[in-house]
C-alpha cells in the first residue's frame, strides 16, 4: 500500500497514499497523546538539521518517542562543523549507517532528494530551503480532514502566496480532493502564476482577491500565513499590508458557523490572542496533529520488523 | 495527598506536602541509582531552558530516565530563536501538547507561573530570575533529612544572602520544621529585612553574625552560598570578604562532629577541595539526591495511568 | 576475562583483552544493525564532550541506544560554561552521580584519565587532545579483522604520520598481532621516532617511503589519514604534498585484488569518490563498526546488572 522508501515532495503522493497516511495517523491518534506505544522500540531516528526549525524537530522526536524509538541529534552547529569540509553524500552515508531513518532539514533546495540518492536507511524531508516540506502539507490535510472535511471544501489561502513554500505545496495536494481554492493576497505577494496554471489545468477552481472581508463568509478554512518584513523594501508598506491581514474577532462576525482558522505557526501578528478563545481556532491542535502524521510516516517506513 | 498540577514556588507546599515528596524520594533512591523503573515508560518530559543551567538541566533529565521516561530538550539557543516574535504563552501551548510535563528555566521572575496558565500539562519550575526555584529547596530539605535531621535543627545560612534565592527559599521551609537558623555573611550582602520579618513572625529563631567562627562549633548544618564576584565594586574588597568564608579543615576543628556541610554547587573557592575527604562533606550527595526528588515530583504529577 | 573499569588508552590493553572486546562486538553486530536488544535497559550514559566530535559522539549514542539504555548529554557550549569557574573534578564527580557511564572529549591531554580518578562510573576517553582515542583503534582492529585479516598482516599508513593520533595508537596495536607496517608520509610528516623505536624495539617489521605507489602493490591495507593543510607554511607546498597522496582508480590497478582501503572519516580529498564504488573501499562500514565495538566496551564496563 504504501511502498515509499523516502518522503521528499508531496508531488509524488497519489490521494490513495495520502489518505492511507492520514488514516493511520488517526488509528495512532491515543498514542501521539501518550497511549503506550512500543511499535519502533529499538529503532533510531537520526536528526540532521543543517537550519535550525525548533518546532519541526521536536514534532519529529515527539511521534518517534511516542512510538517507543529513539532520536539522534545532529545540531545546527554541528551540521556546519560536519558540512564544512564533508561532503553532503559522506555526512548521510555515515549518519545512515546509525540509524533507521534520517529526518533532514537544509537550507539548500535539492539536499534531501540528493541525501535519498546516499542514504541506506529512508530519509524524510522536513524542509529543503524554497523546496518542499511535506510533512507539514500531510499535518494540514489531516487538520482539514480532523476539523472541517476534505469533500466539497472551499478554503481561502491567505498572506504571503508568493514565497511561502507551505501554500504552494497545500494548494497542489488540495487540488487532488476537489477543493474550491480562493487566493488572498497583498499585489506584491500573489502566487506565482506557473502553480495557479498548473491548478487551472488540474480542473481546480481557483479565485484570487486581495480582500480579505470579500471571502470570509463564503469558505470552510482560512488558512493564513506569516507575511515577512524582508519581503517589503518600505516598512510603512509592510505595516499597512500586515495590518490589513490581521484577524480579529470583529472579522469573524459574517463568518460561516464551522469555520476553522488555520495556521502553521509560529504566529507573530496575523491573529489576534482574542481569537485563541473561539470555536474558530483549530492552530494549536493543528500543530499538535504534527505528532500523529509524523508517526504513521515513521511506522509506514522504518516498519515493524522487530514487534 | 498531592494533588498540585504544577511546581512553581515553594511557598505553595505545607509542610504535609513536602514530607510526602520527600517519602517518595527516599523511596525512590534505590531507582536513582540505576535499578530499573518503568514508572514513566511512554512519558516526555520537555525541557524548555531559555537560560543555560547544565546541572539542573541534567539532573531532570536524569530523573525522567531514571523513571523510564523520554526527554525533550529545547536549547538555550533555540528558545531565544523562539521567543524572537512568538510569545511565551504559543511556544508553551505547542511544546505542551507534545509533552506530558514542562520543565522550564526562564530568566524573567514570573514565567513559570505564566506558562503554568497556558499549559495543557504540568509545568515545573526551574528557576525563573530571581524568583523561585522549588526543586532545588526539596533537594537540600531532603539532604538535611538524609544526611542530619529536620528535627530540632541548628542550621547556618552562610555567603551571599541577599541575592541568593535558594537560600530565601530554603529559609522559608525550614521555618516550617521549626529550624533555628543563624545567618552568617558579610555586611552588605544580608538577608533582605522583610524575609528576616516574615520568619521571625512564624516564631522562628534568627540570628545575624558578620563572623563564621562564631557559629562553626554550635550548628548541624552549614549551607555555604557562592558569593559574586559582580556584586562588589571594589575586587579587593571582594577577595577580603570572599577569603573570610572560605571553608578549610583549619575551619572545622571546633566543629560538632555530626556537622554537615552543604552547598548548591558549582563552587569556586568557598570550599577547600582538602574539605572534600572529611565527613562533614555532603555536598556531592546533595547533588545526586537532586535526583530521587525530582523523580518523586514528576511521579506524581505526571502519574502511572500507564503502569 | 574482562576487569578494566576505565577505558583510558590502548597501551592498557593486552592482545587478549582486544580479542574479548572484538569477540563480543562480532556478536552483538545484529543488535547494532538494529535487532532489539535490552541489555542496559535503564543505564545512561553521559556524554561530556568538552570540543566538538559529531561522528564519535552519534556512534557512543547510537551504541548505547541499541543496548537499549539512554544518553545524557553536555554539549561543547555548556561545557565550556561549566568548566568556567568550576574544576573539571567536580563536574565529573557530579555528572558521575547521575550516569552509569562518562564518554569524555576534552581538547587537554590526560583530561580523561584525572576524569577516571574522580568519577565514580568507568570512563571511556573519546578523545583528549594529542593524546588518546581508544575506541578508535579498537574500531580499525575490528575493521581489519572482519574485512582482511590480522594474521600476517601488511599495511601502509598513509599520509600525517606525525600528528595524527589515530595513526600512532593503531601502530602500537599492530604490533601486538606482528604485522608488517609501512609508514607512507610527506618527509616534513614522518611518523615520530621515539614510536618507530618502540616498535623496532618490540620486533615490527617497519619499513618508511615517502612515495605511494612503492607500496601500493604490496599490502593488505591501505589506511588513509588526512593531511592538515595548517601543517604546512606555504600553500603551494601542501598542495604538492596533497595530490600525491591522493587515491584514485588510476592508482588501484596494481594492488591486491583484496587490498582494503581504510580512513578514519571525515575525508577531505584524500580519496576519490570514484573509489567508493571499487571493492577496495571499506571506510564507510569501518565507520559503522564504531557501533559494535563501542557497544561491547559498554557491555562490558556498564554490566548486565539488571537483566
Amino acid at each position: 500500500m504504501f511502498a515509499k522508501r523516502h518522503v521528499i515532495s508531496m508531488r509524488e503522493f497519489s490521494r490513495d497514499e495520502i489518505d492511507s497516511v492520514l488514516d493511520l495517523a488517526e488509528s495512532l491518534e491515543p498514542s501521539a497523546r501518550g497511549g503506550r506505544c512500543e511499535a519502533l522500540r529499538g529503532k533510531i531516528l537520526a536528526l540532521l538539521f543543517f537550519e535550525p526549525s525548533t518546532r519541526t524537530r521536536l514534532s519529529f522526536e515527539t511521534a518517534m518517542m511516542r512510538l517507543g524509538g529513539k532520536t539522534l541529534n545532529l545540531g545546527p552547529a554541528e551540521g556546519s562543523a560536519m558540512a564544512k569540509g564533508e561532503s553532503l553524500a559522506d555526512t548521510i552515508r555515515v549518519i545512515g549507517a546509525y540509524a533507521d531513518a534520517l529526518v533532514i532539514r537544509h537550507p539548500k533546495e535539492g539536499s534531501a532528494r540528493l541525501a535519498s540518492q546516499f542514504s541506506p536507511v529512508p530519509v524524510l524531508n522536513a524542509g529543503d530551503g524554497a523546496g518542499h516540506h511535506p510533512t507539514q502539507t500531510l499535518l494540514d490535510l489531516y487538520t482539514i480532514r480532523k476539523e472541517s472535511s476534505l469533500d466539497d471544501l472551499k478554503i481561502a489561502l491567505v498572506g504571503d502566496l508568493k514565497y511561502g513554500r507551505t501554500v504552494h505545496s497545500l494548494a497542489y495536494a488540495l487540488a487532488l480532493y476537489g477543493a474550491e481554492i480562493t487566493l488572498v493576497s497583498p499585489p506584491t505577494l500573489e502566487m506565482p502564476d506557473r502553480i495557479k496554471a498548473d491548478l487551472a489545468g488540474n480542473g481546480t477552481i481557483v479565485r484570487e482577491t486581495h480582500a480579505l472581508d470579500d471571502v470570509l463568509g463564503e469558505v470552510d478554512v482560512l488558512y493564513i500565513t506569516r507575511i515577512q518584513k524582508e519581503r517589503f523594501p518600505d516598512p510603512y508598506e509592510y505595516q499597512k499590508v500586515a495590518r490589513s491581514y490581521r484577524i480579529g474577532t470583529e472579522n469573524l462576525e459574517g463568518a460561516r458557523d464551522r469555520l476553522i482558522i488555520m495556521h502553521p505557526l509560529p504566529r507573530v501578528d496575523e491573529i489576534k490572542p482574542e481569537v485563541d478563545e473561539t470555536r474558530h481556532a483549530v492552530y494549536f491542535r493543528q500543530s499538535f496533529y504534527g505528532v500523529p502524521v509524523r508517526m504513521a510516516l515513521l511506522k509506514m517506513l522504518v516498519g515493524d520488523g522487530l514487534e
